[in-house]
């Protein structure tokens, strides 16, 4: 069994005991053991949580998860650069590290670092960057073996949000980032998200982990988006443009640049498809090309999700390794539903649309859209897109429209996905 | 030191060869130790070698690899079934292993796993899956904390360059066959590709790691490409969609499907964008929600940097942890080029457009595009996209661009990234 601590109490680590309660059976078949909460640290015991913390103790006293020996491993998620010395103190005391506190790792990588070396400890900090995208493990791991060449990063969701907005919406930059305020995407205070702070201590992290170099905030250039406007926006669309703050390190003749700005870059991208509250990290190594990893950057869950996997990385490297598969015979796709696209080629003659549509019927298929094209020599195409349908109705409904007199073929029969 | 053996070496054996080679610092970094490779087995020890060897042992005996006690990781690079027993073998002996080989994963999973556990040593198998995207570590440990309700994925490279050269060339399945054939995109006999046997047998290894089932290829629907036709891609355009060979993975009242086939998906969809030779991963998780990782599928580098990821798995699970970052100070962003996007208010009078390009060309920095827009009140805005120029020469030139007297204000200057 492994124990762990944590220190704070708020949206994410709430929602990472709740990973731990719902998915605990998903968790201890990747790792072979149950992970359970034994103590959490928090500011206030008589607070009222909305999270099931089942056995775990309450306390206001950090010693208790940093100091106690039969924890493994220890969760931060309070932020701000004040709990290091609990955390170089845990490494100290054997335990492994978990942490969502980009500007505590940001400034204090190497000594944390260092701190691991003593008991051979993990520190993991998967969540301080991209929230739920696996970029750090990726970067270090299974990207590791690359010379990287450059990385860019959609590091911050507020701002993409607000890009996203600006030129969806065809509104200015103040009134965007009120709506952004009100829906929860933008802080009271959104300086640091604004500026382009937030995502220089991202991409300081990167820096240490995808070039392995410890650069600091000081020779970070970063530059906001409080000054890009709608036409800015509209005349890059006119250019074949989007507009995004990147998070920027890459090679150049002399070294290394590292650098946040927003900056225009082609429509035809995939990290130019990155809208609204979404992250990405697009990546370019020697050895793998050019690679993107794309998902929530921000929330409790996606965060959580990250928390949560580092502690899976911790336990799989360190502890047992036993895994057993569940043997499983899938549903049949005969009793599963899809919306459905046909093309079939008919006389084109009086009555078949009729009769075709007859078919669909008794199937219980009904039609989204459809269309004629193409007659020619009295031959016509008809293309259908259905509703969701049963696949053995769609079965029982092309053999039915086969044999049809009119209906010379079906040419075609493919499923619809990821339509919802 | 670590000691390396490898079965095989064809593209991805010297690929991965070459990786250890020439980033062999970026990697004992990573791992704090040495990876060199002891011994090869291969079928002609007299074949000609483009990639350098070095000290490394050529066998046609696998034995000297699977059973030399002074190897820690065999890296198998052969595939198809044959090579199970060297691999059961070689675990059994206290070996890691590294494997491409998605026949031999899909077919003997379970198999492979138990022979793990009495040595307690890691089976790998990242390059078996989506080249060199990171997609099993991930699903396995950043995103393992997630019950995962969906992956869709865009698994086999050659059905997806030629679903894209369909859709982009307007030409049909047989000519853009002939083409991926010409090119090496697809093979001599593209039976294991066009029919979706491939990416089943990568379906069913991601429903081994995202859903934790051992499904086997007998219980996947799958269905190729073969029948597509330019005019369904015409028609799915009509109706918002782009045609993708999808492997998916899913929820379903009644359990959970696997299945692999063509279907539509909305033209926003971030897979949809997903063109040419590269492959994606999709997937839904209840903490994480949408994620998605994107890049190359196949081809000797990519496929290698899976391999020696797994590599890099390995060593910083197993043995040692040990990292030291390099202190830097990056370059200076005013030595780096960019190409700019500057927009300008000016008084709409004659000779201004005349100082303006004169301050530029006097700072080296030429112009790619330029137009002006909305005079109003006799204001004049103009925006410039230039051609690539020092950022300190662009400094100077907004400096200048403001004292020239008609010049009311230069409103935005922004950089353009990825755009070449």
């Amino acid at each position: 069994m492994i124990k762990i601590g944590f220190l704070g109490m708020g949206i994410v680590g709430s929602a990472a005991v709740d990973i731990l309660n719902n998915n605990k059976d998903i968790i201890s078949q990747r790792v072979g053991k149950q992970c359970i909460v034994k103590t959490i640290c928090v500011k206030d015991i008589s607070k009222k949580r909305t999270v099931d913390l089942k056995t775990a103790t309450l306390t206001t006293n950090p010693d208790d998860v940093i100091n106690d020996p039969e924890i493994d491993i220890v969760i931060e998620v309070i932020g701000g650069e004040f709990p290091k010395k609990w955390l170089l103190q845990a490494l100290k005391n054997g335990k492994h590290v978990v942490t969502a506190n980009k500007e505590l790792v940001s400034k204090a990588k190497q000594e944390l670092i260092d701190a691991t070396h003593e008991k051979q400890t993990f520190l993991m900090f998967e969540a301080a960057v991209g929230g739920g995208i696996p970029v750090i493990q990726s970067l270090s791991t299974a990207l590791g073996a690359n010379s990287m060449q450059s990385i860019f990063g959609i590091l911050n969701g507020t701002t993409n949000f607000i890009l996203t907005k600006i030129d969806e919406e065809g509104k200015d930059f103040a009134p965007v980032l009120k709506e952004a305020q009100d829906l929860g995407f933008a802080e009271a205070n959104p300086h640091m998200d604004v500026s382009g702070l937030d995502a220089a201590y991202k991409l300081d992290i990167l820096a240490a982990i995808a070039f392995q170099k410890n650069v600091g905030l000081e020779h970070i250039f970063y530059e906001g988006i409080e000054n890009i406007q709608l036409k800015d926006i509209n005349n890059a669309r006119d250019l074949g443009y989007k507009i995004k703050l990147l998070g920027i390190g890459k090679k150049v003749e002399k070294g290394f640049v590292f650098k946040v700005h927003p900056c225009l870059i082609p429509k035809a991208h995939p990290i130019a498809s990155v809208a609204n509250e979404f992250n990405a990290v697009f990546v370019q190594g020697d050895a793998v090309g050019d690679s993107m990893l794309y998902g929530k950057g921000a929330g409790g869950f996606p965060t959580a999700s990250a928390i949560v996997g580092d502690v899976i990385k911790i336990v799989q490297s360190k502890f047992c390794n036993t895994r057993k598969l569940e043997s499983y015979t899938p549903v049949s796709i005969d009793d599963t539903d899809s919306k459905f696209y046909l093309r079939l080629s008919c006389n084109d003659t009086y009555g078949v649309i009729e009769k075709i549509a007859k078919v669909f019927s008794d199937n219980k298929i009904s039609l989204e859209k459809f269309f004629q094209k193409d007659v020619k020599e009295e031959i016509a195409e008809l293309v259908f897109l259905t509703h969701s349908s049963l696949e053995r109705n769609m079965k029982n409904a092309v053999n039915k429209l086969k044999s049809i007199d009119d209906v010379l073929n079906v040419e075609t029969v493919l499923r619809v996905e990821l339509d919802d």
